[in-house]
């Protein structure tokens, strides 16, 4: 018998059979003797739909506490539909809002951070043979408002739930059956995982695959909570995220992940002066943009060239905002480019291998895919690209480090 | 300045349009220096969509818990873009879940009755200026769970705001200008009545007109809350329903009320002894299904026969659990009728004018219209009488106490 969180992501809970079937499946676990926690998102597009509405009543300049309000409603459908699918079908249950839990957060509406969880509630109805039903996503702040934790922030709703819980494992059920060495969709030899590291995931998990929320990783890692990918339809045995070195025999390179929503801005000419970075950064820090990459290289002449990556989305935006700094600080140019992605190798074997980034770069130029930037660390080596190399740089590399299924055999 | 509750209904905000137009009028409100705490209902359509939603998933048979929580969920909603027009046209606004106003309700999950709220949080952000916008049709219980109030509930919300917080009046701002003699859908001369009592509206609401639900014309009448029914989107002064008879000549009917979702079941021969009435009724009401009339003759050679209305909804039900008890009970016969309706007349002016019954059913006799049952209370006289008279007879009751727009100018 195990203590085990089951999160159930928005397509798992997306219209009333699929509720049925993830009861079911509950159930199932229940049946041989497992004490469940069950985390679930809002039906899939729910949170879109109310975003939305949002959206449209204040002129695209929504109020963030009354947005928590708004989208939360969405996981409050859930836990009550599946709840009583659970027992309907014999199974006892019972929902829990975040309140009922005291999932307390700070107060950073729209993306808040959990602070700590009264586990009491949850321990008495498991104790009586009852399955709750978390609402993912939510939480509260000391004032008693409704928080939200962002965009996948129901991973992490069922990760902290398992570490106050102390659970045994803690599924992350989707719509795929685990996490694959490359995107499936570009790779057609990219294999599953049987297992991952915390850090390799993390990394992973950052740099573009969308399998879990990155901050759910760090939090199960923090904790070690023995985390599971896995399908919510399909049997199999999923991706096991953990600390332990399952396969002693794996690749130097774990997978490949990549992003296609990226532009890159250059300012060039800037007088190299200390203090330069921040006046060029800040402006763009304080309009809630989120820099990715940073590249300054030495200057010539007392002038260096400044270039950094963005989500493709801001880009006009920022374009905008360094006009302004560019004439502000004396540089001679601005330039952009929002047609690039960012290819990454991962693996906790690049650290004990030398030369494992001259041979992605190898591997590259052998293509003729020309790298715009580069930024690494102890266990991921990342590249910019033109977007239109992306598919062929990643099968590239996939099968540059062995990664293909039938070289694997 | 005033203090004032208004409560908008489904059709005021059904869609963003019209939630901006509502912050509209609220700011109108605000600008003249009224205090004004606003009371919502979920989008219109939202409310039966989540319930269905749990009829499904639950083969009929939801949770009541839990189905609370599913339909709480549409006032989540609206309270919140409420908030975010309101702030978008530079109206400080706060939203209020139940619990953040300690909305403290019995445990009777899908019609709780409210046993207190906190009015310190509301009048704090009051007193800062601030619209408070609070969920209707939502509180909650002693361990903190959801519970709702019942179709019609936010207008029992609203009231009992204003009564903890001593409004100076009560909106219930809706689809229509007011309250009617009649339906004017039936009766082209209906008039909107500037003012009615409690009583009669307590009548009328109970009686089939759908304007106010009638435990919120209850409750104003007991905390004696001045409550005022008008339109959302037009002007006009609605009907004020107040303690004082403002119109010393109004006539003895204030208002004629009709339903027609009724159905009628008859025992006959039925042994007339004590005790009877209970073993006939009892299996109804253990069913949860709500007798309205009730008529029992006098019996003959010990035998009488037993009558009662219930909701058509409840028609076929009741017949199939009448059928076990005639058995049982040894009586005769079992009959039925669904094709009926009801038609009331309501007025407090009957109390002292002899006659009136006799007057109604005169007017009917002469348009051939049967009377099936009677029920009288000191201020309303209702009949039941088959369902295709009824808006001949509500016609003719309405001429009859000189109610018609022209007989009154």
């Amino acid at each position: 018998m195990a203590l085990i969180v089951q999160k159930y992501g928005g397509t798992s809970v997306g219209d009333v059979d699929r509720i049925i079937r993830v009861a079911q499946r509950v159930a199932q676990y229940v049946s041989v003797g497992h004490q469940v926690v069950v985390v679930v998102s809002a039906m899939s597009g729910e949170t879109n739909r109310l975003t939305e509405l949002g959206q449209a009543i204040s002129d695209g300049q929504p109020v963030p506490r009354e947005m928590d309000v708004l989208t939360a409603s969405g996981e409050q459908v859930t836990i009550a539909l599946l709840s009583m699918a659970l027992q309907r079908i014999g199974v006892g249950a019972q929902s829990f809002l975040a309140d009922q839990v005291a999932m307390r957060t700070n107060n950073t509406h729209g993306r808040a951070r959990i602070e700590s969880i009264d586990t009491e509630p949850l321990k008495t109805v498991i104790c009586n043979g009852i399955v709750p039903v978390v609402a993912g996503f939510q939480g509260v702040n000391a004032a008693g408002d409704i928080t939200t934790l962002g965009r996948g922030g129901s991973d992490t709703s069922a990760v902290a739930l398992a570490a106050a819980l102390q659970a045994d494992e803690c599924e992350i059920c989707t719509d795929v059956d685990g996490v694959y060495t490359a995107d499936p969709r570009i790779v057609q030899t990219a294999q599953r995982m049987s297992s991952i590291t915390f850090e390799e995931m993390l990394e992973l998990a950052s740099l573009g695959s969308k399998v879990l929320h990155p901050r759910s990783v760090e939090f199960a890692g923090r904790y070690t909570v023995p985390l599971r990918v896995l399908s919510t339809f399909e049997d199999g045995p999923g991706t096991l995220i953990t600390t332990e070195k399952v396969d002693m025999e794996r690749p130097i390179v774990a997978g490949i992940a990549h992003t296609n929503d990226e532009a890159k801005v250059t300012v060039s000419g800037v007088p190299d002066t200390p203090g330069i970075a921040s006046k060029i950064l800040g402006p763009v820090s304080a309009a809630n943009i989120e820099v990715d990459m940073i590249v300054q290289n030495t200057g010539i002449d007392g002038l260096t060239d400044f270039t950094f990556t963005v989500k493709r989305a801001d880009y006009s935006v920022v374009m905008k905002i360094l006009q302004t700094v560019v004439e502000a600080i004396g540089a001679r140019g601005l330039s952009g480019d929002n047609e690039i992605s960012k290819v990454s190798i991962v693996g906790v074997g690049m650290r004990s291998h030398a030369g494992v980034a001259t041979r992605m770069f190898d591997a590259l130029a052998a293509e003729n895919i020309n790298i715009q930037m580069i930024s690494t660390s102890e266990i991921k080596i990342s590249v910019v690209i033109a977007e239109r190399y992306v598919e062929l740089a990643v099968r590239t590399l996939h099968t540059e480090f062995e990664l293909d299924e039938t070289a694997s055999v």
